[in-house]
């Protein structure tokens, strides 16, 4: 039993608020435990300078947290004049995941801008990021097919997508870590799974331990476990 | 008649959600019609290197908006690695005016920040910004006080605050601009308003036609009027 | 009396150096007491890439101070790598206050670019820059009608525009405050006003005491009579 | 066979010259096929301020790539006046990595900061400048012992470290994949693996398309054979 | 003859007006030509970290020109956010030249930072400051000794120092590049002498064409008679 | 004698190794004594904007050196996020020293950048940097030439350059200083010398003592003899 009373291979409450923005093409309110993320999708038409006259189009992101999303309050990337390495790299990562659902040529050339915003943060933000922003993404594109920016046959969305983090606490592998069992882990990893069970990321970092083959696989099988859940949940919040 | 159906004296709608954040010493979520701010009260033991030793707190705030919290997407100030004047100067408006309401003597050597955040924006997103935060800032002082860390019969908080923005629209004197009336209206003026009824700021701007004395007057008074509601939701909010 | 022998309604010794630069197409050297703006209009054919083809110019302004125009030495904006709020907010305000008295429709698809550079700093920097900003903007509209940029029949400057500071000292409304009487000034006003006595920004903000409406009404009486000693001073230095 | 003759499961030539710098305390040129990376330790007294008085010392590491070690020419980052988020994400990468074979106890409070840069790239440049830097770093580590800094007992550097890219290239599962087929990939993955076969980090990124367990099982396979190897010409090049 | 009716060998008019500024310790409004350079003196005591308890002071300087001081406008380097090359180049000659004829040790631990911005500018603008700074800073220095910052007998300067411009237009090498011969010239020098008569800068430049050791000497010539002049005039200006 | 071995008036060691680099059009690695600088000369077409349609070409260069190519680790510019006044000073003066043998004429509209990344610092950068780039823009003229960018009668390189450091060190005259030298220099001067003879750039500074015409002269000396030697080895390198 963890200190929050769930068993290792069980994922934190996590509900999602689909439209909650009035303004963006895509939203949704992702909570996961403590962790509360504002996902939003903007359509624009065009694609970025190097896409032009390719007839694709394309789907990047940006994440960023709010300073008192934390327990003790960080200076904004705004005011310090530049967006850190972790943001960097976490933007970069929920940008590929998702292209990795999107049939770029079926878009046409369309953007989509994936915003993720931490409201309150308690462990996995990149990974609820990445499930919220999928359902996002999902309406973002419905609006460009009602819209008729989107050919009404093309499969944009291949797949659906979602991300769950679990790791090696005290020697036992567990899903779905709060920012107290992540800060305390061995060993880390971030997986990102589509709707039919295929990997897209696996980014797996000894913290305190190298680890083995046998506890690699015991992550996978947790995560792949997640994920299932998380994507049933995107399938009720979207109304399929 | 206006488009919403408000008299030119009315308020939009507004509600207050005190301590919406779990981390924050004291924060809340205002929505004013369509516009919608995150607030949270910060408090740190210590103050700026130019207080140190004097005996006094500081009060000081930042402001920022959602990439996608508007109509269209904008660029986040983060990625372009400055602040803009605007962003700024709301930033040190917010922080003024909060600390005429603030003994900071009173507040001992201590700091409390405020960020004010636009999750929504539709117009007033400034003075829904003071409002708000004005209610963060309570229960962060209120929060002091139960830790020790400011003294107890100490009556930091000397007044409360409330702010709302004016305007004269087709020559009409209107009380809390919608984005719709703002952008079109001939002048503007944001005020801020102790709970007592004295003025903490009055920023008047000629935006198609410069006005005369008695206009001003107008839209003071109907300010005045707008700030008096205000100041009784908070005390609602903060159950006094 | 004050410090300096003035009665409280009684602007400090004014002079407009009219065309001090030797480049630009307007310029004035304005000093108010020890205060000294130099302030030049450039203008550019072409306009601001948001407003091509719509047949309207623009004015827009810019703020700065020399590093060793105050008591102590300020660090450079440029070595900072960053322009301060205060300064974003000034050039701001100087911009908008100009157009107020600009019909951007007879400027045609041009723009007159206004530099305000304190070469000494007592007070009231601000209100000086717009006081002579307005005379290098009229020689800069001169200079682009006679070059034949500007329609010979049309009126692009609408009014005059001068500005001045007042502000309650020891419980006193005085006009035009040097750093001294400003640094301790209960309540601190910035008004801007056409040459018709029309308002055009109010700008007052409770420094240290929230201030009531006979105060502000007094503030404004002062305000309007400085900004008609300063229209006059206008009119002759553009020997009108 | 591949373009370059090898087979599946080889690795590109490889040389590792260990003390290139004349000045820093550890260096390696290390040389994968195409591509070369200048890796140095620099080794200082005192640790980052967060860990001051801890007993503990640090291990960080910088990437950089010079502007013409790639085929088309890059602009500078120094230029550009910020770090691009590939660079921080490598960057901080490289520093996990090695501090994952670092007792930084045994250290003392000393911090050896890794430079990598890269003079010439041809794909895999993350991972050669692991598999250097750990040569630096180890060279690093005994010029602290032997000038007393580091204790004579103690084990700073508990395993050594070596990294390799794998992917999948036209259906086939790939060791160490210069530029060319590292482009064409539809999965690629950096791994990095201690001297006695653990893992330290697993990144694995579907680039065209989602892989199953087995492909995954497959590249983990092909990552631990090349570590094995590199890890062999490490103890070669420190003369072990 | 040249264009403006002076000889080759012949200096612009020249004036110095000491003490302009009303708050530094040290000033001069230099006018050559039409170069018109604002330099001020801050004396503040202690130095830069590297210097603390050497019992050495400091000099140091930054070169700036207002937007409008040139032909075309040019845009801020604050709004920039970053100090271009030349101007790094030019604030590093001019506090290098300075210290030329400082005795750092008689200065005591004291800093004097020069500011010389260009108000107007018609060539020669960096000469111009280092011939202007030289006067404020001879004042800043007597202000420091007056206050006792510096001791009665030190000889803190050791000599005066002044700058002009040489080069050779259509093949003529003349003294005192106005910018029309400046921006035509084949060969172009800027030397730094002081008023014993001995070099402390000297920097050549073929523009169009290199040039030969003939050439260089009667460049030098020129520069050494041109350099005396200014001397006397630095001494008039400080009453010697 | 000096402490190296050498005499007053030899070069240290020079090695030129050209085609260093694989990919850039033109590339040397060229090392004097303990300085090692890889230059690398990137042809593209297309010249800057403002050159574009004027039939002339464009040489341009950037300085850098690694963080650890000195004998204390620097801060990397690229993370302290400016370029510093020595980088822009310096790649400013090979750019501009490289241009007076180039005839942008003959070059037609295509631009060569020039890149110099120190690999180790031992004293005399800039002018190895000077001496290496010949070789590199040399070669990459060759490719142009042999692309068919550049005419074939077009002599595009009017003359070789090479450049040395001088200095005065304990009262003697000195050609090509070490670190060690240069860091106790009372003068130092960086000169660029063509093939024929004639000076491109004379940059002589008086780092303790001002100098007189004598010793201006014997430095000249020195200089104009080493870099005949230089381009000795430069025409062996390039195997002409």
């Amino acid at each position: 039993m963890r200190a929050d009373g769930r068993t290792p291979d069980q994922l934190r409450p996590v509900t999602i608020e689909r439209g909650w923005s009035a303004q963006a093409e895509g939203s949704a309110l992702i909570t996961v435990g403590g962790t509360r993320v504002l996902c939003t999708a903007s359509f624009t038409n065009g694609v970025p300078r190097w896409l032009v006259g390719k007839g694709s189009g394309w789907v990047t992101a940006e994440y960023g947290m709010l300073p008192r999303s934390t327990n003790e309050r960080m200076d904004r990337e705004s005011v310090k004049g530049r967006v850190g390495g972790r943001t960097h790299e976490i933007s970069r990562l929920i940008g590929r995941a998702l292209r990795a659902v999107i049939d770029t040529k079926a878009l046409g050339e369309n953007t989509i801008k994936i915003d993720c915003d931490v409201l309150q943060a308690d462990g996995g933000t990149r990974t609820a990021s990445i499930t919220g922003a999928y359902v996002a993404l999902a309406d973002a594109v419905e609006w460009g097919r009602e819209k008729g920016f989107i050919g009404k046959k093309a499969t944009a969305l291949t797949d659906s997508l979602a991300a769950v983090s679990v790791g090696i606490v005290d020697g036992v592998p567990m899903l779905d870590l709060p920012y107290e069992e992540d800060s305390r882990a061995e060993t880390d990893m971030n997986v990102v799974v589509t709707g039919s069970g295929k990997f897209v990321e696996v980014q797996g970092t000894a913290e305190a331990a190298p680890f083995d083959r046998a506890e690699l696989d015991a992550l996978l099988d947790l995560a792949l476990g997640g994920c299932l859940s998380l994507s049933h949940l995107q399938r009720e919040a979207l109304g399929r």
